[in-house]
């Protein structure tokens, strides 16, 4: 394809969707791409380079030619240049800001001004606003001429003098009005909106439930910008991401694109440190020495305590990494969700702890039934306390801000099994004497 | 706000959005319940009972009179009322059935065809469908009539005489375009589209991947339905449920609004087969009880092999799970992927197999560098394995189709701690007269 001449090149070229034309992009050699930043003008690679992701977009941009960079940049939409700048270095950053046009890099400037992860962040600028005296058939006059500008039409926003969002409207209802009616006859006036400052997950979470197609973003009452679904739905792949990599222990490592190597960097700093918290638990059980020199088949039911104790932690941290990112653990309900958590422990427990009252003695009649109760106790103890360590650490990560990684399956599974351990070895070490040694 | 005449109560209550009429519906007593009935036409309450969960239609529908329930039915969009039905034993389904309109209840007949999540089973059949000789005026004025009825205006699809799909074009296109050109000039000819037996994760990534608002759907290359963004997000939700469970077994149970005994019951299962998998590892123990006895300083490392095991087959198995789920996993990059995880687990057994040959020595000097050396070589031929364990399992389960249950996060553990402690006792059994003992 690329080694056409310009004008088959062309043809074929932009009969694909944008999306097709980055992977192309992605698959050639440096001399292809040359060829292509030739055959396609600035306006139309700017199309491309928005969709590209960011290690991708600073390699391209370092091939072009100043002025043709310039020429992409002021082609992109405005919350598209400030993911792109937000990534480079203070100076180059700056640099690309002063070659752009005046006003175009005023509106750039103001996105990059707010918070990762927020509404401000995620929003774009390029939406379509009326006024609520204009008539139906004016708007759609307007929407004719605005239409290859606004990031999407199908909402439009109705704003008072004072840039106040006052109502909005879809474009199914503008064009089921007859053309004379006055915006005020056909908008809604009850309007849901988020605030810059609002988390992305929120504005997921409110995109969901009402099925918007977009959402407006407010400052102080004043519509500044809208988030669309499609950024609504790059939005929903991170957190899941983030939620998987914080269950697993393998945050930032789910690619599975890279390299062995790069995959063996990521996730080794984890199983170290995990390693060692294993070196802990090595230490629990070194201190409990002599009773397992006195009683050597509790060592077989290690396995059996910290499994349990990890299992029951990580399903209940589960339930609460889910709910945090749905949204149905909030404040309000986090008492009644502890409750329930406890509750559940202790119904698991009893459960656990009454198969290995029958079980053990059956496969390990040496224990006697002193064996059975000890671990049965023990577990059930356990799991009592496995499953609000579970619900809990990650609702203090989460209330704190802390690093949620402290809150990883991994890490808990661990704090129960020392934890379990610790309980098992206790009662196994103060009931000694009424067990055959 | 129920307990109002009729006129205060249809003002207040249809100024809400559907989604909060349906939390105040979920919110009051029976009683209040009848009174809404009473207060909203059918096909108002058609609106609000599309959107309620499965258990809520079966209640309310049943607290319904006959005649209102069949309107309210007939006037659900044909993906809703089949979704709905489906969940209905075959008697009541067909009752429904007998008496809805032949036009709708053909349809829907249609629609319940198709398997479970399917692009056949999410789609809606309510599209605006034109003719590629129309002009844009014609199919303007046509929207404008059909607005009501579609579940989207905002793509057009356009069809030939033998309702094959032959273009696409979206309102945007259309707005732009003057009144007398003809839908052929202006239409997109390359469409891209799914078949009704297309999983529905596929439709997903699909939609993603080229930010579709709706993607049109054929059987045999007739146009069918469409699946709209809205229903995807669902989808999202839904995969993204499923996945969650596998990693951390508390699949079906991620609710964070039921009871703790139903939380419980749920998780009970996992817990205690997981349990009898924890036996199994006591009794590797047991086999290798006459070593323990000789170097009962082994026990201690019992933890860090399972734990070192245990999380980097978690991590393996986050990675293929999450690649299946976004279809960065597929046939083509498997053979890739594996190489990459067998390279990735050698490398993390390096690093920790050299990190505890020097901190163990240290920590149990009474074991020599003999000790340390058991330790090391165990955990490196441990993670090597481990890590292909957890990538391998769930690309099996994914191929043969078997209940991915199978493949969840603690089964992946326990298979690796089983694995780990035969290697270790089994390298420390056949050395252990090298032990200081």
């Amino acid at each position: 394809l690329v080694d056409q001449n310009m004008s088959d090149f062309r043809e074929l070229f932009f009969e694909l969707h944008p999306t097709d034309q980055i992977e192309i992009l992605n698959s050639v050699t440096k001399k292809q791409r040359s060829a292509i930043y030739k055959y396609v003008k600035p306006e139309e690679f700017a199309e491309i380079f928005q969709g590209l992701e960011v290690t991708k977009q600073k390699l391209y941009i370092s091939e072009l030619q100043q002025n043709y960079a310039i020429d992409v940049i002021n082609n992109m939409p405005y919350d598209d240049v400030a993911d792109f700048l937000a990534e480079l270095p203070e100076t180059t950053k700056d640099l690309y800001l002063s070659k752009m046009n005046k006003e175009d890099s005023e509106e750039v400037i103001q996105l990059l001004k707010y918070d990762d992860q927020t509404a401000g962040a995620i929003m774009t600028t390029e939406y379509i606003s009326v006024s609520s005296t204009d008539t139906v058939g004016n708007v759609m006059e307007r929407i004719r001429l605005e239409a290859p500008e606004a990031e999407t039409i199908y909402y439009l926003y109705v704003i008072d003098e004072q840039l106040k969002l006052v109502g909005v409207l879809s474009l199914r209802d503008l064009i089921v009005s007859s053309l004379d009616q006055k915006i005020e006859d056909v908008m809604l006036t009850r309007v849901r909106s988020v605030e810059t400052h609002t988390d992305q997950e929120e504005v997921a979470r409110m995109m969901k439930k009402y099925d918007f197609l977009a959402v407006p973003v407010t400052a102080q009452g004043k519509l500044v910008g809208i988030v669309t679904v499609d950024d609504i739905m790059d939005v929903v792949d991170e957190e899941t991401e983030e939620d998987f990599g914080e269950i697993s222990a393998a945050r930032g490592s789910l690619d599975a694109n890279i390299s062995a190597f790069s995959a063996a960097k990521k996730r080794s700093p984890w199983i170290i440190m995990l390693m060692f918290l294993g070196l802990v638990t090595a230490g629990v059980i070194g201190e409990f020495e002599e009773t397992l020199e006195a009683v050597i088949i509790l060592a077989a039911f290690i396995p059996l305590i910290m499994d349990s104790a990890g299992n029951t932690g990580t399903q209940a941290l589960a339930v609460v990494v889910r709910g945090l990112a749905l949204g149905t653990v909030d404040r309000s309900s986090v008492g009644k969700l502890l409750k329930r958590e406890f509750g559940t422990g202790l119904m698991l427990g009893v459960i656990c702890a009454i198969t290995l009252l029958i079980v053990v003695p059956f496969l390990y009649p040496e224990g006697g039934i002193m064996l059975a109760a000890i671990v049965g106790v023990s577990l059930f103890i356990t799991l009592s306390l496995a499953t609000m360590v579970g619900a809990i650490v990650p609702l203090i990560i989460n209330k704190l801000k802390i690093d949620p990684a402290v809150a990883s399956g991994p890490f808990i599974t661990t704090i129960n099994d020392i934890m379990g351990l610790i309980i098992f070895f206790s009662i196994a070490t103060a009931l000694l004497d009424y067990l055959p040694q």
